[in-house]
C-alpha cells in the first residue's frame, strides 16, 4: 500500500477507503489531490483483497470544490487551470480488463476513468459538497450523504460553466429541470434534499453516515459476487450509450459466460444449501 | 377463450388478467410460464373486448424469480437455460399493427414483444418480485405494488448478470445509481421503496391492491380512447430511440392521422355534450 | 415594450413576465395567444434589462389547454388545427447566438425555439394546467407549482396523441411508466403529486406562488452569472443528443472560454472580497 499526498488510503475487510485530506480548507481539490485519488483508486482496481472502494473526506466536509488559491491564478488563456487538467491527465491510468472491451471509450475526461474501474465505488458525502467535489461524487456508482451536508454546484456563482461532465450526468440522474435549477441558482441544499432529487441514493443523519456506508460495503463485500459487479457496472454504464438490442443481446452474452464461472456454481450452491455464500469473484 | 399451463387467463369488463400460476412455488418462472404469458398477451392483444392486459401472481406471491429446479440443471455451457430461452423464442408472436411499423426492431429479446403490444399492460405486483419476475415487470407498462411486496433483483447472489434488458431500462426509470445499488446489493425492498425509487407507479395497502388496480384499469376501458393508447404507447417507446425532432415529427404525423378518427370525433362531442364518452377505438 | 393581443407582458427588476390572459376560459390556448407568447419571448431574449423570464396564467388557471372552440372546427383533414400550426410557423423567430452553435436543429416543433431562449424560462403553475398548456410548460426550464393546480395531459380522452415532443420530453422527465399512467388515463393530478412525480421542480400553497417564484428569480438576476446561465442552458439540452465525450469536449471547450470572461473574473473576485456579484454578462 502506497502513502499518496492529500489523501489517506487505508483497506480492511475488503474494503478501500480513499479519505480526501486537507481538513482545514473543507478538502479543496487540488492537483495534487486529483493524482493521488486517481492513484489510490487504481490501487485498489489492482489489490485481489478489495471489493468495494469508499471515498469520504477528513473532518467536516468532503470537499469544497477547486482549490481558491489555484482559481486566482488562472489568467485569461485559462492557464493556470489547463496546467492542473494536463497534470492530471498525466497521472491517467487504465486498467487491464479481461472482461470485454473498455467502456474509457465513451467515458473520457477528468474523471471518465473511475466509472472503467472494475469495483463499485461508493461516495459517503459527510459535509459540504460543492464545485468538483460534487463533480467526483457524480462518478461514483453510489453516494450516500449525510442529511446536513451542504452542496452546491458553485459555477454560476463564479461564473464558469457546467464543468467534466455534469451537463450530461445531471440531467440523466435527476431530470433537465432539477439539473438547471441547481446549476443555475448554484444554491445550497442539504443532504436530505439531494436524497429528494435523487442526486443522492439517500441520505441519513451525520453521525450514522460512516456506519451505514461501513455495514452497505461490508454487505457487497459478503453477499454480491465481485464478479457480478463488474458485468453490471460495465452493463449500466454501456447501456448509457446502446441501443435496447445491442444491451440486451450483451446481456445474454455476459449470462452464458456467466453460467461457466465458479460464481454462478457457488450462487446455486449457497442457497440451495442455505449457507452465506463465499463467492471468489471467477 | 384458451386455457394455458402454469398461469389462468380471465376476460371481465374489457380487462383481461393474467394469474401466474404456481403458489406454492411462488409463481417461479418456467419456460411453460414464460410460453403461456406470450399466448396470453397474444389473445389479449386480438380480442376486441380486451382493452387493457393485467398481470399478476396467485397466493401470496408475484414470482420469486426463475424457478430454481431449472438453475440447477444449468451446466457450463449455459444449456439448461438455452434451452428456455429458445422454447421461449419458438413461441413469439407478432402482432399485426396497421398503425405503423413496428416497434419491435428496438425491442427484441425475451420480453420486447410486451411493448409492441398495443394494450396497456399493468402488473398488480402483489407480494414477492424477484429475478426473472423483476424483469417482467419492466416489461409492463405500468406497475402498481402492494407496500408490503419484497422486491430483489437477485442475480449478483446467484453469481449471475443484469439479464435479459434490465441493464438497460433501469438506468432510464431509477438512474444508474439506484439501479446499480439493487443490482449490485441485490437487497430485498419493499413495495413502499419501490414506488420512492420510481420502480414502480406507486404502492398500496396489499388488501386495497386489486381494488386500485381494477379501478384504475376501469378508468382507462371508460374514459381513454383505445386509439390513442395504442398511439401513444407505440409513441413513448419509440421516442427512447428517436431525436426530439423525428419524435415530435412523428407526433405531428399522428396528430393530423387522429383527426380523421371516430375517436376524435367522439372525443370533442362528449365533452361538448358533457356525458361520458364512448370509444370505439377507430 | 410591445404590446401583445392575449398576453400581458412586463419587465420590472431585470425578470419578465409574461401572463397568458383569456381568465375568462382558464387561459384557453389559441394561434393569436401563440404568436404572442412567441413574440414576447423573442423581445425578452434581445433585452438586455431581462435576465430570467415568467410565464403564468391570469386569473384562476395557468392554461386550460386548446380552445376548444378552435378543436371542433377541426375538420377530418385537420385543417382547422393545420391552419393554427401554420399560423405559429409562419411567427417562428431564431435568436442569434454568438455563443455556438443553434440548438435548434434539434429542438425543432412548436416549441422548440423556446430552449434556445439564451434566458431561463420558467413556468409559474397557478391553477389548471392541461393539453397543449402542459406542454408549454415542459419547454420551459422549471416549473414551480401551486400545490392546489390541476394537471392533466387531456389528449386521451380527445382521442388525440401524444402531441408536439410530450412523448419524447416526459420520459426523459418523470419516466416511461409515468408517462404512460398520465397519457393514457388523462387523469387530473395535482402541483403536490406533479412536484413527487418530478414533473414540476417543486410546488408551494398557491397563495405563496408568485412571491416563491418572484424570490427564485431574484435569486438568479443577483447572484448567477447571465453568461454562465446561457452556456448551462444550452449544455444541458444539447447533451440530451450528445454522448459523454462530445458533452465533456464541448464543457472543455467552454470552460476554457469562460476563463477570459468579466463574469469569471468578478465570479472570483466578489467570493476573494465577500461581497455581491456584479455580473455584467460577458
Amino acid at each position: 500500500m502506497t502513502a499518496y499526498d492529500e489523501i489517506l488510503y487505508d483497506v480492511a475487510d475488503r474494503v478501500a477507503t480513499i479519505t480526501l485530506n486537507r481538513p482545514d480548507k473543507l478538502n479543496a481539490w487540488t492537483a495534487t489531490m486529483e493524482n493521488s485519488v486517481r492513484g489510490a483508486i487504481n490501487d485498489a482496481a489492482a489489490d485481489d483483497e478489495v471489493r468495494v472502494i469508499v471515498i469520504t473526506g477528513a473532518g467536516r466536509g468532503f470537499c469544497a470544490g477547486a482549490d481558491m488559491g489555484g482559481l486566482q491564478k488562472i489568467d485569461a488563456n485559462g492557464d493556470g487551470r489547463k496546467r492542473i487538467v494536463e497534470k492530471g491527465e498525466e497521472a491517467e491510468v487504465s486498467f487491464d480488463d479481461d472482461l470485454g472491451p473498455s467502456v474509457l471509450e465513451h467515458f473520457e475526461g477528468r474523471f471518465g476513468y473511475m466509472f472503467e474501474c472494475p469495483k463499485p465505488i461508493i461516495a459517503a458525502i459527510n459535509g459540504p459538497c460543492a464545485g468538483i467535489g460534487l463533480v467526483l461524487t457524480l462518478f461514483c456508482d453510489m453516494r450516500i450523504a449525510s442529511d446536513s451536508a451542504k452542496f452546491t454546484t458553485a459555477f454560476a456563482q463564479r461564473g464558469l460553466v457546467a464543468e467534466h461532465g455534469i451537463a450530461w450526468l445531471l440531467p440523466r440522474l435527476i431530470g433537465s429541470a432539477n439539473a438547471l435549477d441547481i446549476l443555475m441558482s448554484a444554491r445550497k441544499f442539504t443532504g436530505e434534499e439531494a436524497a429528494r432529487l435523487g442526486l443522492v441514493n439517500r441520505s441519513v443523519p451525520g453521525n450514522a453516515l460512516m456506519g451505514e456506508v461501513a455495514d452497505y460495503a461490508k454487505g457487497l463485500t459478503e453477499t454480491a459476487s465481485p464478479r457480478s459487479m463488474t458485468v453490471m457496472k460495465r452493463q449500466v454504464y454501456k447501456s448509457l450509450f446502446q441501443d435496447f438490442n445491442s444491451s440486451t443481446s450483451m446481456a445474454d452474452t455476459e449470462m452464458q459466460s456467466s453460467f461457466a464461472s465458479e460464481d454462478f456454481k457457488e450462487g446455486v450452491a449457497h442457497f440451495v444449501e442455505k449457507r452465506a455464500p463465499n463467492f471468489s469473484g471467477n
